[in-house]
């Protein structure tokens, strides 16, 4: 069945982009830090639980999957500052929950679609579109809302062992808790890969 | 060789309280979720990499750990929660760093000494009192000044399947990023124990 996923890189201390984020920053100071384990596949002391498969293939397996997905959910911020990949994701549709119009760029892409009345329908839409495929989330904020609006099924962090000490958390207020299910934990240097299911 | 370890609770999202901490509501509302893995030593669908030994003890191992640390470093807010422990935490000397003097009950806890010149010094003065143990560090600010201060050696994150959505964070701003070492990683349903080794 299609789940709705949310991947990301995050510091120990919950940060998932560094301090002085900005447009000419993307991700801001140290945002790199959190992203150096794609790359390092080839496990390490702590990675003896993998299969050699794993241990040689589990950031590709991590690419592949992001790649599976048959729609994308992605905020407004993140979509903008990449001018909506160019119109192309991979291939499938986009549901950029907003409540402003797009700019006049979105007109050129057939496949990027806002949706103004909401994160739970911008999800209902994506899902359609995903078919038995997963549904991709892209964002903080949009994570967020979709965790609120109980329409996020799951989440990929991959905790980065570093404390950044400041920049911008995965997880700010939410308006009440929430009950998770670990799925699964990769165990390596650069990264804990930890999957998660929300309990609906 | 000793070291100075932080042991502590924490939801995915970062925190080890939850809100409305007070003293007749110690750890606030939530708080006990974070403890409930503490007895479930049995294992589960994701613990099939522990031995049997760890299957069945290491809510036990974590204990022991904790009782076999030769003293304490321990914030003022924590002491006074608990009145120092009655002065008696598992027989060890407590270290508490503190820019005013001690209340008065502490005139009868021999072991109990308060440093006002600094965590570095009352860090000196613990591993010197614990020997070849480790010194056990306590509070959630004590930690965080050890950890800016450059004398916290290790962190046991027991980190739980649950977004709190509010309360206290162990990790609040941080003068700099700090680098860690995953030393391991243990799985299990009700939590992802992973020990941390400071990069000094």
């Amino acid at each position: 069945m299609s789940a709705s996923v949310l991947y990301m890189s995050m510091s120990l201390d919950g940060y998932i982009a560094g301090p002085n984020d900005a447009p000419e920053n993307p991700g801001g100071d140290g945002f790199m830090r959190l992203h150096e384990w794609y790359g390092f596949g080839a496990g390490g002391p702590n990675a003896s639980d993998l299969t050699s498969d794993e241990k040689s293939g589990f950031d590709q397996h991590f690419l592949d999957e992001v790649n599976a997905t048959g729609a994308v959910v992605a905020g407004r911020r993140t979509v903008e500052q990449v001018d909506h990949w160019g119109g192309d994701h991979h291939g499938v549709p986009i549901f950029v929950p907003s409540h402003r119009p797009p700019g006049p760029s979105v007109a050129n892409y057939p496949l990027v679609t806002y949706v103004m009345d909401g994160i739970e329908s911008a999800m209902v839409q994506a899902k359609a579109a995903a078919g038995d495929r997963n549904v991709l989330v892209h964002g903080a904020f949009t994570a967020q809302s979709a965790l609120a609006a109980g329409v996020l099924d799951e989440l990929q962090i991959h905790q980065i062992p570093v404390l950044l000490g400041a920049g911008r958390r995965l997880f700010e207020a939410l308006p009440s808790r929430i009950e998770l299910e670990v799925v699964r934990v990769i165990d390596t240097p650069e990264a804990t890969h930890i999957r998660y299911r929300v309990r609906h």
